[in-house]
């Protein structure tokens, strides 16, 4: 047995020809209609959640993202209500109709999130822990794979072949944005690993924007240019107050910025022959407070 | 005077507010309607000329690309017909009534290029030629820089004020990809920057998918994350037989896939509010040979 | 409380104007002599080990590297020994009389590992997961911690600011190559790094050329380059027979070569004032098999 | 003939077993003996070079750096004295025997320049400037080609193929320092390039640890580290005053900080068995004013 890297195989388009369609929640991921999560960078306080989960179930987001445990560079940083952050989590998701997407940070917090999650993410900083990826190829949940932020594409399909080879086939792709050289854009996002990915692989390929850019300023376009570039969905950083938020506040979206990318990202997501399930105006009667 | 950069002036949207239309040849680039450069990545002979002018005018390209004169990697590689391009390229125009643009790979190049040319290009690596820049300030002819795949921002932006203090108000810039670890692609397509830099300047922005990827697969996707990002215009690579370029065979796409990436060319420019001149069937009654 | 990056503070030399020294198994690492770590990328068998200790101790290292559990970047490459390879490494040691670091892959690997490894490493992929660093905090063992193949000096000092925040004062920094666009070398050793992490923090500073360059020619310089650097010691790879091992053999430098590389090491360190533990002709009368 | 990149030839060590040397002004480079050029950044004025030309050649450089036309990222900073700098540097090296090294901004200043530098330089931004590297390979002088911020390994040798397949053989390598994520170094110096340039040519190699770090801190380690790894010579900024410098003076050591240099300049090149000009006592009676 030599050292050299083996390619994918059971994460390839030679390996399975269709696309995976991966169900979870009542929603399926990978198919006609385009996969939004939408939500805090990290959870804040339950009026924070609520406020926020009732704005995005109103205009369409499937499913509520929000950090419990908040990985971040300096011990001093706000490192999430852990617990606490799971339970909101659980009950706006109950309240509004919203699946759960909350990042495990490690392996030994992977019993605790399990319950209250949905779909596991794993974060960037884990792409390659594979000791950790080793055991959520034994889990019975979908797993979003985060691109790491130092990952060839190569590297990345084959983090998702640990997972694939351990026995888990729910597996979705996330780019986020890669570090490079230019410091106009706090990652350099990727678009055309998004098609790429797409062409290599069968499995389902989202696009984080906010990671991504950094900036709420350009989440509308590249939200839209990811929908070309062949993403199956998008994962959106929204938050009713982005100048108080504790974390990440440059790149989410307040609500009305929100509001003003769905029109673009419903024509986009149409171009592609795809159905959107975000509208304009809020599903509900009731004038939500914002 | 100390040595910290002073940022750029004259290249910001606080300088003008209004986007910067820049009239050539009966184009108005950065204006209403998309502004398509298509060609082989070099003169080859006049027949592969002549029969992809005729193939992307057909079509509705406004301009013709094709290097004269290449900036190669290895010595021992093709460099280009050089003044036998030139003349190429000019009776190709005249004959199909396409603009022209080349890369003046040299300031001593200028007086030789000058009159075959509508617009400069100043390729990726002389993006930082400042002496060279300073003496295009002093044409009355349109620039496109491209950024160099080192660029940052504001270096992309300093370089294009040169041409401005010196003169020249003509400027176009290029996003033609930036140099990072992901070898997958031939260069890493930084689609963000071609937003921030219709933000932050007031010049128009073009997108080269075809450097930007080095694949001929992902020049349609990419083509349309571009326009979907505020792209005024593509610069295409085509090639009638790509197989049998003698330079980015691979980056080239063929007359097939240039017909197949206008539908979506179309209908991403009208998302933007923007006319295409492209159109998938071609104007002309007689038929093409390909 | 914001999201703002606060500075580290217990990893600076503000904080701590004298170079922190860490004794374990009778060495003092920060202090007056070269700490050289040196064994194989992993432990294969007991043969293998057992050659490579006996070879790498007569020469004078003092501790012995070996993978028992290996983070591979493919799940069809080689994954280690795992607890047969943690034997090994503790018969080893005890025959031939050299601590013993190895990586700890996962939190939840911690306490299989603990008892068999007197240095905890942190693999690069690791850096920047910080559950496991503050569970790491909380040990009383010394940590090698190992430069992000991503990571910037702020984050990586910052990393190091999670342990020491978390009370575990015995950290290590490891120096081992960052990610770039050059593909001439394995990773592109940032020798700068460590003069400049030796300025900023009061911790030890480690350099593995192996993993740094991936290729045995480029050992024995950047092994120079980084002791003028002021590094207080090596991580290098040796084996018995690179050209057979399991994994990462190119970066291995086989036992002639390791000899060769000693005369060399010893000069630099006498030009920064250091003693270095390494004799070229070995201590032992007995010839060894090689 | 197919666009593939051909390897170099002429700069390989296969077509050249031993390393070039190249004699100028006196000086043997690639020799035994080490190649010290230094010299302020930018030629400020008359009394600024006298002063630090006194004082480099008092203790041992062999060649004045200094340049007259600069090449500024921003137009609005200071860009050289230009024909007044050539004219300065050559009054100073007339006075105090030293060899001139100035860069040549673009092919149009070459006669301008060319009677006033012993070495021409070639800058980091025109490594890839192959229609300029055409003409120098026509030259009858060195040429001293600085590696560009974004050049692979392969690169940087096919640019030197450029020089010598024109037929100048003088041609020197120089590692400033590549662009990567990490913000702490203005550059990251790739010391392992130096040993590995060496290693696959036969020209002689230099290092700019100004440039390379960007910082005056580093310089002596970094210098260090650069001869161990088997550099031939050195290119350093000093100025009298860094803290007035008119450009990079961050990068530049002032008088006492390059006296300090010179014991582990002198150390370092002895382990490889070569001499060093420096001294870090005065060569003349008379005190110099600093």
């Amino acid at each position: 047995m030599s050292d050299q890297v083996n390619p994918y195989r059971l994460a390839s388009r030679q390996w399975k020809k269709e696309g995976t369609r991966i169900s979870v929640k009542g929603v399926e991921i990978g198919g006609d209609e385009l996969f939004i999560i939408a939500g805090p960078c990290a959870v804040e306080s339950e009026e924070q959640l609520d406020t926020i989960a009732a704005f995005v179930s109103s205009h369409g987001a499937q499913f509520l993202r929000g950090g419990a445990y908040k990985p971040r560079t300096s011990p001093y940083s706000f490192q999430g209500l852990q617990k606490e952050g799971l339970r909101l989590l659980q009950q706006a998701s109950l309240k509004y109709g919203l699946g759960v997407i909350t990042e495990v940070m490690d392996l030994s917090l992977l019993d605790e999130v399990y319950p209250y999650t949905d779909i596991i993410q794993v974060g960037s900083r884990n792409m390659k822990n594979y000791h950790f990826l080793k055991e959520l190829g034994k889990v019975n949940k979908p797993v979003l794979l985060k691109r790491g932020m130092d990952a060839t594409m190569e590297e990345w399909l084959l983090a998702a072949e640990y997972l694939l080879v351990g026995g888990n086939e729910q597996v979705i792709l996330c780019e986020r944005g890669i570090r490079t050289f230019d410091d106009s854009t706090r990652n350099t996002m990727d678009i055309a690993s998004i098609s790429l990915a797409k062409e290599l692989s069968h499995l389902p390929v989202l696009a984080d924007p906010s990671q991504g850019t950094g900036s709420s300023d350009l989440i509308k376009p590249l939200s839209m240019a990811a929908i070309v570039a062949n993403a199956d969905g998008l994962m959106i950083e929204v938050h009713n107050n982005p100048a108080e938020a504790l974390s990440d506040g440059p790149q989410s979206v307040n609500f009305a910025q929100f509001k003003d990318m769905i029109p673009g990202i419903n024509a986009t997501a149409k171009i592609m022959g795809k159905k959107s399930p975000l509208t304009p105006e809020s599903k509900k009667e009731k004038v939500l407070n914002y």
